[in-house]
């Protein structure tokens, strides 16, 4: 997986290429872009109000006195009894309104809890800008985009719900996917005064330096598509050399640019550089989003998207140009699913500020290890390389990367100490290699979900969900229900007055 | 307890008076110099080395880049094994010297556990300046004076110890009393991953808005008067009308200045009013070290000072002039035990660092409530009252207060996550009702000593220590055994490599 931002988690994280020479963001415009026109898929069927709240810039000190607003949708139709439970949705790297739109899971029991319904939004992302437009213009600003921060707005914004006095003594249950996910975690295992109980849903947690392998996400990628067919990720990895080989002449440059149908022609190294990695990023999209159903989640796709795709690389005999053919075939699959796309774009994704946001997260905090070795895995040769990624990331974003930094803050390695979290990880998800597999202790518990991919149980319900999304559900709404009434038996004592 | 900050907390808590028309730091200075000429009251007896450890100015944002080197003493004479425990004592509001000094407990069970012993100074306090001399200049340079920031410079010293190949696995165990202790239990809470255990002594982490009773101080320290002699409270209660009545006058002030051989002799009722408010300072005070030898901890003073101070006091008929006769020579209990101070001091602190520095914690973070009513308490009547402090700090500092963020931060009402602490409290210790006095969990524990001042388990221990404060230093000592072996148990198993 070389030089290049997979786009994974959730919608929009962006995380930087192990060896990027520069801090490309190429194809995540791209997705983001059609992620934009997608986003209303269930539009209307979950409705809410969309509010602002007042947090300060800095919480942690008391120099910076400024202040912003960040959005937060909420919905109390079936908040009928005082100190009803809160459902809140810790915001990731995104416009919130997407994550509401595909959260279907905390919608559809919240009317069997009574619980309000909020979505709040994280800082630097969709509306929620600390500086307006000057948020990016250099460090000074930027540099209040932590996860430490936006958990503790969370912690500000539930404080003020629960200051009405219907809801004074609401337990407040948090929920989030992928990197909202860690934000739910981490919030649970740092703030467990505040909220009662977090549900984590495909958050690699683990995936930093020294504690999960980096190999992980490239291996788990592979086996989804070769559980698809066999043969797919051997002629995937067959491909790089024949992309190679083909483009190495502008004939050849030429052939594919037009065969591909690409926005913009191959005309140099560079070009084909950016095709390769923008595949690798497709290839890891499409097993995260691998849904048993048609989704609008990221680009529109069909069910069990990883087989439609290998369904066009099952002849092992394929090379060549044949072969770029057939996977062109299998690209249009994430390119072209509505058949309205008359180009394939693989534009650099820098312009699109949800990526760059991300940057400054992957620069500095946020170091999920990513690697691949092109033998065990399907991607290209890539190892990690912290000293590289920490250069490239000093010339984007002013910062030299601390890889240590979210272990020491939250702890990877050591989480015996955390209670009432449900850690869920499909196992045909990427990420779920640097997930929480096992019960850290009798209330912070792993719920393993064989057939699913990236946070598919905070999804809706689906008539095609496999039997053990269904049962994760069921599981999540079990240990929900706990700590609603571990909470109300101890506010009854006099802890809580 | 009016217009006044008390002198509370280990050496030198600051805390602001509720009604303190300006942020009067008196009689502190007084004892904060005192204290200057008798911290080495045990000197030669610990050893260590001093050294310096660069930290971040702000741990929370990616904009302020400044570093600054904190101070900590270390001693690894003991320290045989690899991996062997380390002792941490998390330094407060002071010189980390006069903390090393006057906690002999963790030097006395250091040989025993083959412990490595640091004591951490705390930012803005002693030599550990983030901007050198201009640290109190303006918001922009104390604004990063927070709990959290210091305990997160732990956390980075912690892991710089860990570093080091032979300390890679060394359980660290974390010592402090009273505000350190409430650093101590916090740290533990938040960074359960980092430290294994806390002892925290006299860490009155309830003494919040809406959690502890306001009264509770006053109403301890009374306690611990009467229980030296019934009449004492009484007395001091009646002197307060007292001097009022006899420094009406001109002439009056003359005779109490002579009297009392006061430094600066009384001309006008703000020194009547600092007088008093020195007084109620000095009655806390005695109440929190009224340990059963003598001590020069603070200020010289006699075994048990409290009956000392009583003796006095015991004639039940005394008022006017005679009366306050009978309580300067109490007083000389406190300010001149050793006969060798010509006047007795009562100057305003607000020209000395360490109590501006407080001044600093008490109006942002700090609001630890203190009232009196003049009923059940000997002191003068004094509600708390957040407006009128607040007002007194904008003046002072710059800053609004808000008196809810420590139970934000960290809990205050349901604390029972918490795991591995020992919260332990000493009955005749003012500052108790402030304190964990029950067991939060099973490994969260209260250790009540029923004869105990102000964190007296962990000083060293002396042949008149009560058996409750032995058998306390016992539990802490059985606590940390237990901590370091199910750190070792978990080493062993996946999550530690």
């Amino acid at each position: 997986m070389k030089q290049k931002c997979i786009l994974i988690l959730s919608v929009i994280i962006f995380f930087l290429s192990p060896s990027a020479l520069q801090l490309r963001l190429s194809n995540r415009f791209h997705i983001a872009q059609m992620k934009k026109g997608h986003i209303n898929e269930n539009s209307g069927k979950y409705k809410y109000e969309i509010k602002t709240f007042e947090v300060p810039v800095d919480h942690f000190s008391f120099t910076v006195k400024d202040k912003f607003n960040i959005r937060y949708l909420v919905n109390d139709t079936w908040h009928h009894e005082n100190n009803a439970p809160i459902f809140f949705y810790t915001g990731n790297e995104g416009d919130i309104e997407v994550f509401a739109e595909n959260t279907g899971f905390m919608w559809e029991i919240a009317p069997e809890f009574g619980a309000t319904v909020i979505f709040a939004e994280h800082r630097y992302y969709g509306e929620s800008m600390p500086f307006g437009n000057k948020s990016f213009s250099d460090p000074a600003h930027w540099g209040y985009l932590t996860s430490q921060q936006a958990i503790a707005d969370y912690v500000d914004l539930i404080e003020y719900l629960r200051s009405n006095e219907i809801r004074k003594h609401s337990p407040v249950i948090i929920f989030g996917g992928s990197y909202g996910g860690m934000l739910s975690a981490w919030m649970r295992m740092k703030y467990p005064h505040i909220v009662q109980g977090a549900i984590a849903a495909s958050a690699p947690i683990l995936q930093f330096t020294g504690v999960s392998s980096c190999e992980s996400f490239a291996r788990i990628a592979t086996s989804s598509y070769r559980a698809a067919c066999d043969t797919c990720p051997k002629l995937i990895r067959r491909s790089w050399n024949v992309i190679m080989n083909v483009t190495s002449n502008d004939e050849g440059k030429k052939w594919l640019s037009e065969n591909w149908k690409l926005c913009q022609p191959l005309t140099n190294s560079t070009h084909v550089e950016e095709l390769q990695a923008f595949l690798e990023d497709v290839y890891g999209t499409i097993a995260m989003v691998n849904y048993p159903y048609e989704t609008s989640f990221i680009v529109p796709l069909p069910p069990n998207p990883v087989k439609v795709f290998c369904n066009h690389l099952s002849n092992k005999s394929l090379t060549g140009k044949p072969l770029l053919t057939a996977l062109y075939k299998a690209l249009n699959v994430f390119t072209n699913y509505t058949g309205q796309t008359n180009c394939t774009d693989i534009k650099d994704a820098s312009g699109n500020l949800g990526a760059q946001t991300w940057t400054y997260q992957a620069c500095s905090e946020m170091l999920i290890t990513i690697c691949s070795d092109g033998v065990n895995d399907m991607f290209r040769s890539e190892p990690w390389d912290i000293k590289k990624i920490s250069e490239d990331c000093f010339k984007k974003c002013g910062i030299h990367s601390d890889p240590y930094m979210v272990c020491k803050e939250y702890g990877c390695k050591d989480l015996s100490t955390a209670t009432n979290i449900v850690f869920s990880n499909g196992l045909m998800d990427p990420w779920s290699g640097g997930g929480v597999l096992w019960n850290l202790s009798s209330s912070a518990t792993a719920v393993i979900i064989p057939e699913g991919a990236h946070h598919i149980d905070l999804r809706g319900s689906n008539p095609r969900d496999p039997y053990s999304v269904i049962l994760a559900r069921k599981y999540h709404r079990y240990y929900i229900k706990q700590w609603i009434k571990q909470y109300r038996q101890k506010k009854n004592r006099i802890l809580v007055t």
